[in-house]
């Protein structure tokens, strides 16, 4: 067989024990809290029928799709035709499933082909990967975790209450302590369009008004004037985007601005509605960032949207979501509204890694490596571990005898912080010798004493 | 947009909240024990260059090996001449990467790429799917999870020790009794080829006596006939096929069998030497059956091998494993040995389903639903939940205001064991009707005694 150089493909990676053990330290702390707040876990298989995920993203959805190949003979169905007809009309024919690009729309698949068994309110979470065809680029991967969690079948604010507590209490266990819950509604953005007269105009405005942070207000204004806004409804605009101050501030400014907007009242009331909420929970305004300018692409969201950003790390967003009355329609099953949200593992890793916050316990793997230094000595040591084990340590044997040195070597670099010496001398005494990694401090103490100090690790 | 009734691609699952509950009891036994024993994790993607995925696993293998289409406009690298020649031709210009079959050859791949920053020995785990387009029956899936752990860089039987350890560690978790660990050695079977004068056929008898289970030992003896095994090997095969007893009986009979042949006296000796050191760790012949007609398919085993079979239930094996001298050779990097073995889940469920081993507590999402009945105790209600939470009990509250009987059947379909009553009587005195849902019983009381009944859930 001829010798490969093997690689990567494109946007690909893989995931040593280092960043295993940091990634998991953030799955660990996420899927705790959700359970914690009720919500069950589903997994989706990777690949769905392309006829479930095709045009349910947009066109550029579409192209970002990988589409698997039928096996077999996939050519036995196709004609010349087909192939002159190009990539896109022979697709049909030789590709039948996709991989998954989202978590949204395969939930959506399982409620409909469930819907009978399902007791709602259904609350699940789902922890996988998904995969896009994008042009990969610094933070931009073709295949990444999603972490969403939705509740189905209930209009309640008390969901919107369980997200802002879901999402402090996830960040507060990683550490992570100065961000912002920006929160706003696409009612009140309705209402927007409403008072500056251009009520048909809701998913231009938001297009729009979702690149703020990067073209700046100017930026938006002459966008809005080539998307046809009249110049009155621009200027109408202006006192929208310069709404500053707190919360309550900004409520009061943005409540005499849509005083005649029926919908922007309605969505205003219901942010006011969840503040209360969190106030009986004992929280009041903590994290939370009312901003009427946050829209967030997805248009199928309906009512409260939200979207968590860091105040120390310029990066996108940490974790968002929003509120949506029909998750499911376009499977046949109109009318079922609910609220989800997601947070993104990737940029969440950044921020720690920038602000090292992984805590030292996150990277250990092993407690203990019991030595190995002869064959002799081989059945102590093995005496050593099997106590360790049975005192549930996590703990390790380095498999040959060696020398001292390439032992020390072992633990040092898989972030071991406690060897246990067993040579000769430990036998004979049926003690062990207990060596500090991060001191360098040994210590001569029985078994017992050993298991005593390496279970408090 | 068109009504679509959605399905699942064939061979694909989903795993709703009550299965997923079960899987993940299994998952945690396997991953804490692998992590107990100093194994650390790794993930790869989901996708491989064909080039590291093809020719590793036979021409059957690479017929189950799904390939992704490339993206954008993939036939525009075809001509005329590649569609007409056919599947096989055209795949190569218009597919550069598989879905990962096995986890063996993506951990191979791995370290070679990473073999300068790798401190050996080397023990990693690695729970991930992996896709075949095999076709699917009962039992068999289009994708399902692989848990493996290997050790590389060292040829210690100690890692033999730990992997029969791990196996009794893991099935002692699940309550899984009644299995045994069937244990062989390449060596031995490549002794038997000696010692019946068949020694350049070790692969075709480890073909036919991988099918004993199914086709007993006449079509064992049959099938080496068609092989072209001389009449006098397989009348000298017979003893082999006939050993019984314990393991010190089959053992005294091998060695008798064995006597002059050199590499089958050595894997004798590396059995009972493991034999040795599980004596050591304080285990003897725990669930470990000898047995010198165990093969396993895989051809790049060339020590010991291992497999264990539940004898309850007439099922597929649940774990399975072997050591190998060659890893990498393949991608360029000869020499690397080691020993890896893996846990089959769905089968695993399969037999813990059957038996019904899973605990009360792996089928449990939140301990406890806090009712709600009017908007007037919501705030009560709330502050019930806020100190349930605070106390790290998983608990949610109904989100709307419901009938008692809706947030009953809510519970009970959810298998939540606790529900908390609070109405307008429990507000005013600032107490809880706790409700055991098995029992039946409610008792009036403090929120902090419900708390302390809660806790020992």
């Amino acid at each position: 067989m001829s010798m490969q150089k093997p690689g990567l493909p494109k946007g690909m990676r893989d995931f040593g024990p280092d960043k295993m053990a940091k990634r998991n330290f953030i799955f660990s702390a996420i899927r705790t809290t959700f359970e914690k707040f009720g919500y069950q876990p589903l997994e989706t298989p990777s690949m769905e029928n392309l006829s479930v995920l095709t045009g349910k993203y947009g066109d550029e959805g579409d192209q970002l799709l990988f589409k698997v190949l039928n096996s077999g003979d996939y050519l036995a169905k196709t004609s010349q035709d087909d192939y002159d007809a190009g990539s896109k009309q022979l697709l049909h024919k030789i590709s039948e499933k996709g991989l998954k690009y989202d978590l949204t729309v395969p939930f959506a698949r399982y409620v409909v082909m469930n819907r009978h068994e399902l007791t709602f309110p259904f609350k699940r979470y789902q922890i996988q990967p998904v995969w896009r065809a994008d042009r990969p680029q610094k933070g931009r991967y073709r295949e990444f975790y999603q972490c969403d969690a939705d509740v189905i079948g209930t209009n309640s604010l008390i969901c919107e209450m369980e997200i802002v507590l879901m999402i402090n209490e996830v960040f507060d266990k990683l550490g992570i302590e100065n961000y912002d819950i920006k929160v706003n509604n696409r009612k009140i953005l309705a209402g927007i369009t409403e008072a500056i007269g251009e009520a048909d105009k809701l998913s231009e405005l938001c297009t729009s008004i979702d690149k703020l942070d990067k073209i700046g207000k100017q930026g938006v204004i002459d966008e809005l004037g080539s998307r046809s806004f009249a110049s009155a409804a621009i200027n109408a605009l202006e006192p929208f985007l310069n709404i500053e101050g707190d919360n309550d501030q900004k409520l009061k400014t943005i409540k005499t601005l849509l005083a005649d907007a029926a919908s922007g009242l309605e969505g205003i009331s219901e942010f006011e509605e969840i503040l209360n909420y969190l106030a009986q929970f004992g929280i009041k305004n903590h994290h939370i960032a009312f901003d009427p300018m946050l829209a967030r692409g997805l248009s199928y969201y309906t009512g409260t949207i939200l979207e968590v950003k860091s105040n120390d790390v310029k990066i996108g967003s940490l974790s968002g979501g929003g509120r949506y009355d029909d998750l499911t329609g376009v499977f046949g099953m109109p009318g079922i509204s609910g609220i989800g949200f997601s947070f993104g593992v990737d940029r969440i890793y950044d921020v720690m890694d920038t602000l090292g916050l992984f805590p030292e316990e996150a990277i250990i793997s092993t407690t203990a490596l019991v030595t190995n230094f002869e064959r002799k000595t081989e059945p102590y040591a093995l005496k050593v571990l099997s106590e360790l084990r049975n005192a549930q340590i996590k703990s390790e044997i380095y498999p040959e005898p060696a020398k001292l040195k390439k032992q020390m070597n072992y633990a040092d670099k898989k972030n071991i912080p406690y060897v246990l010496l067993v040579g000769e001398d430990e036998m004979e005494s049926q003690l062990v010798t207990l060596k500090n990694m991060q001191t360098g401090q040994q210590t001569k103490i029985t078994i017992s004493e050993g298991i005593e100090i390496l279970a408090k690790h």
